[in-house]
């Protein structure tokens, strides 16, 4: 089976760093297949990369190895790690960059409101460390060619992440932006993302909501959304639902949301449960 | 040989959605080839994929496995179908994202001035129905991800069209929009695509227009172009050539043509034969 | 192991014309692996093309086949070639998209101040004039796909540039944009790209700057930069440093020197050596 690599950086689609990152992977291993993830993440925003990456790394078989280059530390003291989870292989710099891709419950907080978390049973992290792997010599600005790159590429050969360095129990995450239960029938999240069609979608999930959808309303600025739909084409205008991620999403008929309310990522979404409904 | 897939849709590059189907396909058919076609179609809008479509699947090998997500009904009643033509696989909702892929002469209209359409000899089309071949739960907002995607990898591994479902008749198809022969010596078309370049891409074809191209003249808005160019570098200003497609089109020197003439998709384009010809 | 041909056009992303030619090549040589470089070339600029494409091809292995289409001359006159490098095979219009790939020693000038230069040894050109490997019938207004993509692709196969057509012994390149050294201690170069994160990418390389950098300050504009950094990391406003490419490159922490400095392709960088260091 030939082995996939994923990409995932904030390089945009108008330079030919992502395309020197493929010529070095294939010239490398020649039978991977590549694909490509998002390469238009906002530069250097490193939680919208590691929110893309969590949408998508869980649809690719196993064993498939994610190479996620958003790296402002670039050239730094920063660690290169290769987290290894039940599913797949990370390759990406040690800056919380992987964050939503490592299970809630497999980590616990090293640092007091910070953000080194120490890793549990069932992943395993490695920090890159070995030159003999790298492209050479190494730019102090480009790790994702001369670094993650070949290592991507020879993980994929086959050779093990203890091949590239020391293992090591603990790495850089963001802890996941849970929605809070304000009280019993009124929960508060936040917008996590936007997407092409101006969707908001929503860090609560499909779990955090009553299972009658039908008596909860959402607010969002200054506007009410009473119950819920299934589909995008049963709204009539502002609408919610749950997404293809499983969280609740809001959208508008035949137009988008974002512009709409003027919404952007960070917003207030509110779900509360109707009295009438207890 | 490697089958190959490819992908059109409205889904844009800066969301992981493309990725998560890509990553379905190969966790069923690690050996498919993916291309993409376009993922830029305007969110939702069905004719311009279709157009997009017809202007590059005809270039594929034979088998070629076309996946095409423009779908503002998702998880609605519309069908999801396989159609079959002598030349490819197309896997799509049925709501006429297919309709320029089907030969005009291979169909007759159902419904008077209606939408669906009988399929004549040559072209097979499957609803879409047995879910076994499906992801499990189906996302009632991303059959792309849940349904076609996966339909479209087990295609590529040899499965044939009748077991995804039964064989069905009649399809949504728009029809293409032929221009009119207003009289003998005039023609009235329209902007049917503007490409990157601010090239504007007419529905009348090579084979509308007289063959002695000099002899006439093209109207749009209060331009007029006399006679035809061969090539975008003879044309000295604005300019009408028969492009790529084979397709009258109008050009501008070292520029756009669209924002010259502040032209848009649908504006009619006249073509005179003048007088002093005939 | 499997040929790798790249492919860099100004298409864009919002048309078919790239997924052609892949169906194209792809219908040739189905084992054919494609490699995007980039597509967002801005239309019809030649040189921004040769740049890009220079930046990425040295990161593919031996052998790579790279398809180039910037060719605002298609259908004319200008020439069709295959320039076979050390390195790898290139596929163009003879238009200078190809000047910035050929080794500066490794031609010289046949016209004074003109682009015509003749290749020396260790390059081999050859005119793609044989009709039986293009498409039929080709459109003069679209020799990507009915040209320069079947020749690729049977390149990739195995054939050899002599099948093609006639070897010739000049192409048009245009001369590298060297630095001027204008006294010791100041070089003039300029801006030769910006990138997505609006650095700004100069002509002077690493070698053309004294050892000890920190010795230096450079101008652009009414600012001057005293020193250089080796990381955008380290930098604390506006920066100097190597890029990836080897490049004296420009940076703004956390923002876009482009925009902060509203600075262009074109403008000029001048670096002056420090008298106090001499």
């Amino acid at each position: 089976m030939r082995p996939i690599i994923t990409l995932t950086t904030d390089f945009g689609l108008a330079d030919a760093y992502v395309a020197a990152m493929k010529g070095v992977i294939l010239g490398i291993n020649p039978e991977a297949t590549l694909v490509d993830i998002c390469h238009t993440i906002e530069p250097q925003n490193v939680l919208q990369a590691a929110f893309i990456l969590s949408t998508a790394c869980e649809f690719f078989p196993p064993g498939t190895i994610h190479l996620v280059v958003v790296d402002p530390g670039v050239g730094t003291e920063r660690r290169a790690i290769i987290l290894r989870t039940p599913q797949a292989y990370f390759v990406a710099p040690d800056n919380g960059v992987l964050s939503y891709v490592i299970p809630p419950n497999s980590f616990e907080p090293l640092v007091d409101g910070g953000q080194l978390v120490r890793l549990k049973t069932g992943l395993e992290a490695t920090a890159i460390t070995r030159p003999q792997f790298w492209r050479s010599p190494v730019s102090p600005t480009f790790h994702g060619r001369d670094v993650f790159a070949p290592v991507a590429a020879r993980l994929s050969l086959g050779l093990s992440p203890s091949d590239f360095g020391e293992k090591i129990d603990s790495v850089i995450a963001f802890p996941y932006p849970y929605p809070h239960r304000v009280k019993d029938d009124v929960i508060r999240g936040r917008i996590v993302h936007i997407d092409r069609f101006g969707n908001l979608i929503t860090n609560i999930s499909s779990d955090d909501l009553p299972q009658r959808k039908q008596s909860i309303s959402i607010e969002i600025g200054s506007s009410i959304i009473n119950g819920m739909v299934r589909t995008y084409a049963e709204g009539e205008d502002l609408m919610a639902l749950i997404g293809s991620s499983g969280h609740l999403e809001i959208a508008l008929k035949d137009g988008s949301a974002s512009v709409f309310l003027g919404a952007r990522v960070g917003d207030e979404v509110k779900v509360r449960q109707k009295p009438e409904n207890k």
